[in-house]
This record gives C-alpha cells, structure tokens and sequence, in this order.
C-alpha cells in the first residue's frame, strides 16, 4: 500500500422517513470508513412519499450532524453512476430479512457486472429488524405509537405531516 | 477526519483447502481495505481436515502472493479476540445460499455483541457461489474433474493428498 | 392460578372470501381458545375486494356457524387496539411458505412492542399450504375448478359473483 | 413401454422481453424433451409491457429459430388449459432465489391439482441468476449497460423502444 | 362453552442449559395459559451435554421458581406421548431463523399426524433472536463474556462446569 | 426431431428405506420420461443405515413392480458417472423445504459443470412435505405410529427390523 486512499462508502436509501434502523447502519458504517455519504433517492416509491426530497435530506442532515464524517446527497439515475461520480467503490446495505437478502443480492451482483461496485451487508440491529419505513407510516397512521423507532425530531415530523393528512381528508 | 487511519479487515475461515471461492473474497476485501488478514482456523472441523494448519497456511500465502496487501495468520480461540489483538473492526465473509446467510448473520450478531466488531458479507461471486471445501473435496475424493474451481497449485496439492489417502486405504 | 380466565385469541384477515385453508386454522384455534374472534378487515387490499366486508362478514359466519366458539367481527384501525377493546391477548395465524414468516415475524414484532400481544404462528394444513384468496379468485376467475378449496356456499357466491362481473364486462 | 410417445415440454413467461436467462432454460428444455413450447402470456404484467405481444413473439422465435424443435405459442387464460390443448404433460420453470420457489411451488401444487400437469424446475444458470426482465429494463431505462445479458437482436430492439419513449416524454 | 377447561402447553427442549431465550418464551407461555409444563429432554444431544438430566432440570426449576403456573418434568420418548399423558394439547416453540422455521414446521406436521396435536411458533425476543444453547457454549468455552445472555445462576454453573473441564484436559 | 430418443431420467437416493413420498416421486417421473432408474446409494448415510444395500434395492424393487418402466440400480461413486454409464441425461428430485431446495441447488450446478447433466425440481407431494426417511425412522424406533406414511411391506420390514434392534440392546 503506497499512500493513504481516501474510503468511501455510499448508503443509499428513499428515507421516507429515516428510522433507527437506518441511522444504526449509518453510525456503524461512519466506523468502518473515512466517509460516508447517504444517498436519498429523488423519486417517489410505489406508493408515493410522505415526505418531499428536500425534506428527506434535511431530516437526514440534521440526524446525522454528529458524525463528523457522513454528508448528504440527493440520487436520480443509476447508483453505480453515482458511485463512479463521488469516487465511491462500496455500498452499505443493512440486512433484515430473507426476502431482503435476495433482492439485495439481485442489485448486488447488477451493480457489481456494472461497474464493479461492491455492495457491503451488514446485520441490521435486532431491535429495529423487524422496521421500515413503511411499517412505521402504516403504524403511525393508523395511531400507533412509534417513539422510540425513529429519532425524537424524526417524531415531531412525523405526527405534524400524518395531522395535515388527516385535517386535508376531514 | 483527523489522520489516516490503516483500514484493516480479516477473513476467517479453514481454508482445507482455499478454492476459488475465497480467493475472490479475498481479492475483493483487498480493494476495498488498506490490509487483508486472512485467519485461518487451528483447529480440525467436523470431519477432520484434508491438509495440516501449516499446509493450509502455506497454501493461501501462496495463492494470494500478488496481493500486496494481504497476511496469513493462523488463529485459535474466539475470532473477536483476534480481531483486538490485530486492531481489525471488520470482518468479511462471503455468502452463498440463505443457509449460510442465517448461521453468518447469528455469528454477526454474538461479534458484535462480544467485541463491538463488525461483521461484512459480500454475495459470492455467481461462478463460484455453489463451491464450498467440502463438495470439492467429496467430488475430487470420487474422481470428478475440479479443474477451474481451485486455483492449479491447489489443484497438484489436492490431487496428490488424495492419492497417498487412495494409496494407504489400498 | 387464581379464578378462571376466559382465553380467546383472533383471527384477522380480509377473507376475501375465506378458504378451507383460514377455515381450517379457525376450526384449530376453537380447540385450544376459549373463544375465537375473527377479525374481518374492513379497509379493501391491494387490488380491490370482490365481496363487500358485509358478505365477507355473512360468508364467514354461515361456514363457522357450527364452531360454538367462534365470533365475526369487523376491523378497522390498528390490530392491537382491537385486541385491546376485546380482552386478546393473542393474535393466531397460519404460516405456508417462508416468505408469509417473514412478513408475519416483523408484524408481530411490531404488535408485541406496541402493546405486548403475542402471535402464535400454526403450520398451515400441507392440504392448502399452496392456497390463498388471491390465487383462489384468479383461478376461477378464468375457469379452473376451485371446488374443494373452499366451502360449497362460498363456491356458489364465488361462482355467482365472477358470473356478474363477466356479464358486466361483456 | 409400447409405442414412442412425443415428449412436450412448455415454458410459459411474458418474456418482456426475452433474456439470456430464458434463452439458458429454453435451450436446456430443448435436449431434454422432443418438443419445447414457448408460451407468450397475451396479458400484461403488472406494470405494463414495454413490447406488444407479437414483438415479444416475434423477438422469441427469431432467437430460438436455430433450435429445430422450439415452437412459440401465444397464451391467454389457465396454463393448463393449454397445456391440455397442447398434449403438454409437464411446464419447465427456471429457479433463481427461494422468493421464486415458493411462488412457482405455490403454482405448481395449484396446477397439479387442476389437471395433473407437472412442472419441472431447473436451477437458473448462475450467470444469470441475478437476471429478470424488469430490473433488466430498469437498468436499460436509466443508461446502463445491458449488453450480454440479452440476445444482440434484443438489445438493439431494446435500445430502440426506450429511445422512442424517451423521444415522446421529451 | 361449558365449563372451564384447564389449557395447559408445553414447552420442550434439551436446556443445556436454559438462556435468556428459552426463558422469554417459558413467560410469554405463562401469561397466555394455564399451566406450562416444560419438558426437559433426557437423552444427550447431538455433541453429549454439559449438564446432566437432573442439573439441567434443577437450573430450569430455579430460574422460573417466580412464575406461579410452571412446571418442570423429564421427558424421553415421543412427546405426543408425553402429551397425552399430561393432559396438553398444544407445543410452544419460539422461532428464530428460517432454518428452524423449516425443522419445526416438519416436526409440527408430523406431531399433528401423530396425535392430533397443535403445535404454536412465538416468534423469538429480538434480543435473544442468535442465541442458541450450543453457541452460548462455544463461545464461553473459548472465553468469551456470555453474562446477560443466561440467567445470573446459570452463568455460574456454566463457569463452574468449565472450569472443571479445563481442570481435567489440563 | 429426428429419430426416437429413448428419455431415461434417475432418482437418486439413499432409500433406507423408501417411502410414500419417494414413491410418489418415482410414479410421477415415469409418467414423465420413458424410463425411471432409481439408483440406491451403497454408502451408509451420517448414521448408519438400518437396511443394507440389497435389502433397500430389494423394497425399491417390490414397491415399484407396478410401474412398467422403473428399474433399479446400486449406485456408488459419482453420479454424473452414473448417468454416463446409463444413457442418462436428466436426475429428478422431489423438494420440500428451502434448506432442502439449496443444498440440492448446489448439488445441481455441480453436477451440471461436471458433465452438463441437468436436474429437474419436483414439487414434492403436500401430505408428504414434512416426510423424511430419518424422521419416519425416529418416530418409528420410539413407538410412534408411520402408518400411511410407507408403503405396507416397508412398514412390516421397518417393524421387524426394530424389534431386532431392540431385542440385541435388551
């Protein structure tokens, strides 16, 4: 090994809203490399966001504040071009289930006849395995209480927007 | 970030013998990270081991001496121990089916548990994703063709342990 | 133990309509429960419902009628609210392949942290681990004989309500 | 055994259009039975066919022309009505993840059931294991690279169509 | 409904020795019937036991002195038979991962066949969700800190135990 | 299509002994192909075997008489020799589980790069899923009833030789 690399790696994700499952991953990879940038896709899912891009990225901005070495970006188009872009060779996954495991899989071995990115697993922590951002919107919704499954500012976006749904279909 | 910090990971296994399978691992975690450990286990499996710990060690040197970054070391004892005396806070581990994915995912989770340590898996390359030491060694113990699934010199080491193993049982 | 508690559990689902297969973990739950509450959903699924909740309802009752222990009730809102307002504590539901264990492994997660209800999971009847609502309504949808896969008065209305639809879109 | 009996085989699909992955099963059924029928599904898939059914027809028999016993058939309705149609006593599926399994087992036993017809499953090559038709089109849609995981003839006709979309959303 | 029925589950395994895991299933089995007997088996597993039969049943009894409605009996033969003979009608068995999903399920249908009866899956605490008796071993075998994972006197004879077996391979 | 090809496919197994789900298997590939090979391993499995080589050929060939194209063969070595020897070029295999489709997954891509022999997946039959010869053989050796679950002469051969067994260890 000559001189030092700068290692990069990309976290990539809708966050609609981001949870603790994902800010677990994200401490954890802030660990294991010298940046991190979370990638925020700029589309909606299947079945439209909650919350716009610009509001995705500054509740991901404000959540991460504390790692010194994680930055935020917006992502349209294909990941392994984003990857190429910012001078990134992995991405970081985290695992839950097995149906999981076998779509990431899929994506995993595309982006890597692509372009030759590795994708990174990592067990999700058992305390949020079984959440996604989904779930917690269907729970939430529906009024259950999710404290404690995304971080406190997290909450407060949450219940404002999930109140201006209801007051709009009142 | 402060000052360059050396990126280590390591990659356990036993290695009786190394296949293709974890050289591409191997191959891969060494891009990835400034130095490669790779462990290999002390101890016999389940059904004994074909090659000694130094022959198996010797193997792997031999196989991964173009690598510039990549060491060989035996291990003994629990694998997070391992990994604070050679100051490495990952560990990478390659995955094939769903089998292998829920035992490595137990694994992951005792590591980070004990140690802190975490745990990367990378998908097999598809090539190589049905290949393990032991089917290798069933199908080159019954005389069935592992050209291409191991590197050549594995190959001349296994084909020669066989026939001393053929030759005493005779 | 003290005095005698009654024990009753839930079997939610949309029963759109109900099969032998639901029919045959509610018939299971009545043995071992005090009392069985099936929980119809009232909210339509993915693609729409061919019955109304209150033939699903109707449905429901006439093939569980002669269980002595079994009550039909609608559902709206969140499960474990349900469960609250009718003195659950478990929820029960059949597992067939293991993609459904995921799904039903992260939602009783969820339940058991919003409220401490348990689900107790039974091994869908080999006999119609292959059947859902779903596939049920596709096949006959197009003509495959369905008989045997659910109670001959859900076959009449199933029968008489694909026959509706086709005169419609005739 | 008396008389020779013809040996048909079917492999269903909307082929949306044809991969190397089909092509690697197709060509695999063609050695192993007397006769291979391609069968085209005439509906749409979930999210709309990006090729109508007499190109994806089309695009079908021309990359399977050189094999002297594929036939390809357009289908509407119950494949085992088709089957029936067509003398076909066993449907050949290619299996890539265990989410794939427990679909087509789910099918298999349902198709069983209706008529008797078997369906034999054939591990996916692993060079393709990672290939579907939509995530195919996903990748081509956003610029990636497809090439050699379809025919070439497909990939021009590939190129083409998602120019001509790309054209009118302008 | 007639009168009340005392609904007793078993809860059956080798407890060598009881974990955490074993335990949140033994109080959630507690909370939701009557009695729970909890069946220790009295042939070795697979790789001999670290506790003998009356060891193992003595750490059982002492850890779920607490719960006013649990009982702990031997068993050797067939638990349908045990079943039977203690008046119970139903097995409580928490799942982990898929892989136990699937034995379980077999063993589930064959007890169902056997006699009838039921069989219910919880699914595991989170927490203890990669913990099994037989990891737990290896890892304090080897030195690693296993406290949080067993019961405070569990932790104990287990250090006990090995320390005795180092004693006497020394 | 030229001139007839006799299609020859083989069962492959230990068959210690055969079962209603082998059996099952074996009727549905001779309706399949024109002639059915079961080949019967000659090497004891992990835990011994209850029945010898020609003691298992010989229930194979009493239990499949009927079938006018099944023949049966001890087999020992590779089975891709096998199949070279006997004009083979297709193994059939009936599945149950995941853990069963992965291992047998392996086995398949294996076989097919030894020598371009194909497997075939068979859904295994639903009343049969959870059956396996070491079940069937636990059950049974501890008194359990496996009626209807072998054909009636393998139980009267199964009964009498576990009262062998037991009449030796008394």
């Amino acid at each position: 090994m000559d001189e030092p690399v700068t290692r990069r790696v990309v976290c990539p994700g809708s966050f609609d809203p981001i949870t603790n499952g994902h800010l677990d991953i994200i401490g954890r990879a802030s660990t294991l490399f010298d940046e991190v940038v979370v990638a925020v896709g700029v589309n909606a899912g299947k079945s439209g966001n909650l919350f716009s891009i610009d509001e995705r990225i500054d509740l991901v901005q404000r959540v991460t504040a504390d790692y010194g070495n994680v930055r935020v970006e917006p992502i349209d188009g294909l990941l392994v071009d984003f990857c190429a872009r910012h001078g990134i060779r992995a991405i970081m996954r985290g695992l839950r289930a097995v149906s999981d495991y076998e779509y990431e899989l899929q994506m995993s071995h595309m982006n890597h006849r692509l372009s030759g990115v590795e994708t990174l697993f990592v067990a999700a922590n058992p305390l949020y395995s079984y959440l996604s951002s989904s779930l917690l919107k269907e729970v939430a919704s529906l009024g259950g209480d999710v404290a404690g499954l995304v971080p406190d500012l997290v909450l407060s976006a949450l219940d404002e927007r999930l109140a201006e749904r209801r007051a709009k279909s009142a």
